[in-house]
């Protein structure tokens, strides 16, 4: 009987998953069952956007992160698949920095020239992961949300692809049950122009804090300030955005910082992150991780050391993404399907998780960061058939798009880079990013 | 050995399981092992008030629907309990109106006082039950969120008091992905100050609807629209109020109503109810009823027909709400104790729903509801040793509430009534509700 394999969501990771398999099966190979289980009606994963906030219409949490005029924050040079190129896309290289909307286009592009959508049951909430020692077989727990159906299936693998920047990290800080204004986390941010007039604060350092703070300003917020715990962010804001040490507390709309400052607040942005989360996997399958680039317990970044039948994809903190997941896809499926061995020894995989993670603790900065996941997809890479492509050179493209931040926070989405699949060079954009205000695909793609 | 009996939930509903049951024991009774897990982190189910929205702490669902300035949107004295007067726990008669955190006290009294709360697990959330016809035992699987610690036990009977206005019924309508401005739910609604001089649009023309509506009329909303499906609730509004028939689409900040009429709109709040929801249940133990008097499936209003040693409570759409938990608590605690027969037969459970219905689909109007529910607690009441009180006269008393409401919407909450308990009568509030910006219980309390 051919091996059953089951596949938790369908967004980049999950697609990557479906698309290795099916390459493997246009080559002529024999490849499992695959079964794809995706809670949301489509594919795209948090690149498939939601007016929608806290929990959908069955009642699920809502998947979706992403906001009204989100870029990308990196350069879509960094990401790009290596079997499908920006050009064989659109018909034509495309400038650096697309909106969503460009980005799913370009993930469903993919895929829709695979054909798996059939692979995937949509609509359909995994509820429970089981392991049967004695039988080496899995039962899944999937509750069909439109026809309020819940249902259990075997399988011989399952391989979790569900995203980690979806369930947000809410701390609490003294005074919020009494805070006269509304209290979000990026999580639940949708539309920037609700805070046109209004002094915003953010909360956090990171990614998040940066893009949502930049969207309100670019939208009309009247001030900006973000708050630091470890260290400022440092870029070259503009007059009305500032950088507080961690806020004290809050009194109905003042808010008081670490250097005892105080300032008038309308609504609070939480820009805390976000945590791994797998309300459907048991104590002995789960995994528990920080948000880093070695993750805890994940031999070569994706198999489950107290239990190699179980897979992880996309767990890791990301510089890497697309192309990442693809690396790690193609080498799952090869575990699976028996052309790669997984040592049968767990000292070996631990041994494997230990080095990895020292290897990441000796790096000193971004710089070092960056080129440590560079070279983790080269090493994934160089052991399966996804097409080489030069990983050093995307290396390269970070290094720049950083040196771009330092120099212009407000335009460094102006910049464009060459390609290291087809070797083009992207356009510039027809408009500067705080000037265009319109975030279609037909708006971006008329260059 | 002892029967063991697991409650879910520690709102008002299953605090009166857990009071039921240590009143018999108080009684001299010999009781079952009684475990209620509680996913908040303090009872008092939709009382426990939370800024929170969206996803908690643990990325679990956040329960609460409650916002601040709420209060009771019914006479207190058409909820009080028989064994517990307001007056005993207040040390005196108080305003007919209590705001949110005076009934959260009240709900406290009652069970502090019984010395239950050692038998609840806080921060334990049910993930999945299932039965095991062999062997006649549910297996109750639970998270333990701050140990991050699955574990599962065994137990006789099941009693899910998980509540049913905490799912949000989120509908779309055309043009919600392009909206400029916040949507949201009633259930994520939580400060009014935040849509002061706003136009605010509410969908519906039920309980959220008028009360957040009246919340953002008190405090400085710009204006109201409220949208009916079925028909406008046809209050004598305030000059900034309008009623208009359902929403067809949005452009921008612009709504197009059913009678073609447009309006600039800030912020969209869905007051369009909740569902009964239950993720931790399977196909065979899980109510699928609409938000009715009458529920589908359950014999007695709580003992679910497709299994008997599984129960409901407060399950109902509700105008008795907490001396109608005890009344079911009561019944379902001496059904489990073999004090009470549940017919064996499935014929007879099923026949006693469907003369329930008919009965409820008899009535005309709310007078009829009313009084429809007024006498299912009555028959409740009359089968177990709760304390016998006056039903009819707490009918009389929403009879009068309905008044107020036609005379005057916002002030109906300055009346006051009779308590059914003590025969005292409730004293005149110090401040007419729309004065009243202030909601502590300090305040309330200077009577
Ligand atoms: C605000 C934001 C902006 C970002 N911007 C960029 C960017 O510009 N460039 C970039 O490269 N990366 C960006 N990212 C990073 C992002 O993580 C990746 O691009 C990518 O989406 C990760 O893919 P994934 O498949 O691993 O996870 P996800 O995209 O999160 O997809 C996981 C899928 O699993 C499904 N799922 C979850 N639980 C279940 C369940 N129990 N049952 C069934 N299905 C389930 C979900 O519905 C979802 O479809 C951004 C992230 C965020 C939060
Ligand atoms: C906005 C609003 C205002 C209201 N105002 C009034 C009013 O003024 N007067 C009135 O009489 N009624 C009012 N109600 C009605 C309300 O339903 C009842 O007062 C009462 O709270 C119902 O009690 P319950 O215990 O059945 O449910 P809930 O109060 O909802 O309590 C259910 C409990 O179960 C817990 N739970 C849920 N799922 C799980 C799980 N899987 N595992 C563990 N624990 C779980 C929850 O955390 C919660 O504590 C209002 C309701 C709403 C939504
Ligand atoms: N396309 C885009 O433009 C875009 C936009 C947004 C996000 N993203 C992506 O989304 C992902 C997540 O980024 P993120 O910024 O949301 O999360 P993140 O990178 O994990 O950053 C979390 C931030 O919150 C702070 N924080 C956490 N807990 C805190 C607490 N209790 N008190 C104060 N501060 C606290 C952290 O501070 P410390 O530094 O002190 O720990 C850190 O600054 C990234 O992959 C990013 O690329 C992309
Ligand atoms: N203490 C308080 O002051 C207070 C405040 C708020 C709520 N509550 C309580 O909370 C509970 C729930 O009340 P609720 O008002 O939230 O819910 P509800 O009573 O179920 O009312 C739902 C409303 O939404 C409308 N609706 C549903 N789906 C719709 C759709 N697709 N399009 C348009 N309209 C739609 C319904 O219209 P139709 O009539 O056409 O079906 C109805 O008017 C009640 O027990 C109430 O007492 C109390």
């Amino acid at each position: 009987m051919k091996k059953r394999v089951a596949v938790i969501g369908a967004g980049p990771s999950g697609l990557a998953q479906l698309r290795a398999f099916q390459s493997a099966a246009a080559k002529g190979a024999e490849i499992p069952e695959v079964v794809c289980f995706e809670k949301q009606a489509n594919w795209g994963g948090l690149w498939n956007y939601s007016w929608r906030t806290g929990l959908d219409q069955y009642g699920e949490p809502v998947h979706g992160s992403m906001y009204r005029y989100l870029w990308s924050n990196g350069p879509k040079e960094g990401l790009e698949f290596a079997d499908y190129s920006f050009e064989e896309h659109f018909g034509k290289q495309i400038a650096s920095y697309p909106p969503r909307a460009v980005l799913f286009d370009y993930i469903e592009g993919r895929v829709k020239k695979a054909g798996v959508r059939d692979w995937i049951r949509f609509e359909n909430v995994v509820r429970l992961v089981e392991w049967d020692e004695s039988r080496k077989k899995f039962t899944v727990t999937v509750q069909d949300l439109p026809n309020d159906h819940c249902y259990s299936e075997e399988f011989d693998h399952v391989i979790v692809a569900s995203g980690h920047f979806s369930t947000p990290n809410v701390p609490e800080f003294p005074g919020f049950e009494r805070f006269n204004g509304r209290i979000v986390h990026a999580h639940d941010f949708r539309d920037a122009r609700e805070f046109a007039g209004k002094d915003v604060l953010l909360v956090g350092t990171s990614y998040s804090s940066e893009d949502i703070g930049s969207q309100c300003w670019k939208y009309g917020a009247k001030s900006i300030t973000n708050t630091y715990r470890s260290a400022p962010m440092g870029f070259k804001w503009p007059d009305n955005w500032e950088e507080k040490p961690n806020m004290k507390r809050v009194d109905g709309n003042t808010v008081t910082f670490g250097d005892g400052t105080t300032k008038k607040i309308d609504a609070i942005i939480l820009c805390t992150g976000y945590k791994h989360h797998f309300p459907f996997l048991p104590d002995d399958l789960r995994l528990k991780t920080a948000n880093r680039l070695a993750t805890a317990d994940l031999y070569k970044g994706v198999v489950f050391v107290n239990n190699p039948a179980l897979f992880y994809l996309g767990m890791q903190d990301q510089w890497f993404t697309f192309n990442m997941f693809d690396a790690q896809a193609w080498w799952v499926r090869d575990a699976i399907m028996g052309r790669l061995q997984v040592p049968a020894d767990k000292a070996a995989l631990v041994a494997d998780v230990e080095d990895r993670v020292a290897r990441e603790d000796a790096g000193k900065d971004t710089h070092d960061a960056i080129q440590y996941q560079g070279d983790y997809v080269k090493e994934l890479i160089a052991e399966t058939d996804y097409p080489s492509f030069d990983v050093d050179g995307a290396c390269e493209i970070f290094f720049e798009w950083k040196e771009h931040k330092k120099k212009d926070i407000m335009g460094f989405r102006n910049n464009c880079y060459r390609s290291v699949i087809t070797g083009t060079m992207a356009p510039v954009h027809h408009t500067p990013w705080k000037d265009a205000l319109d975030d279609t695909m037909e708006s971006y793609l008329q260059n």
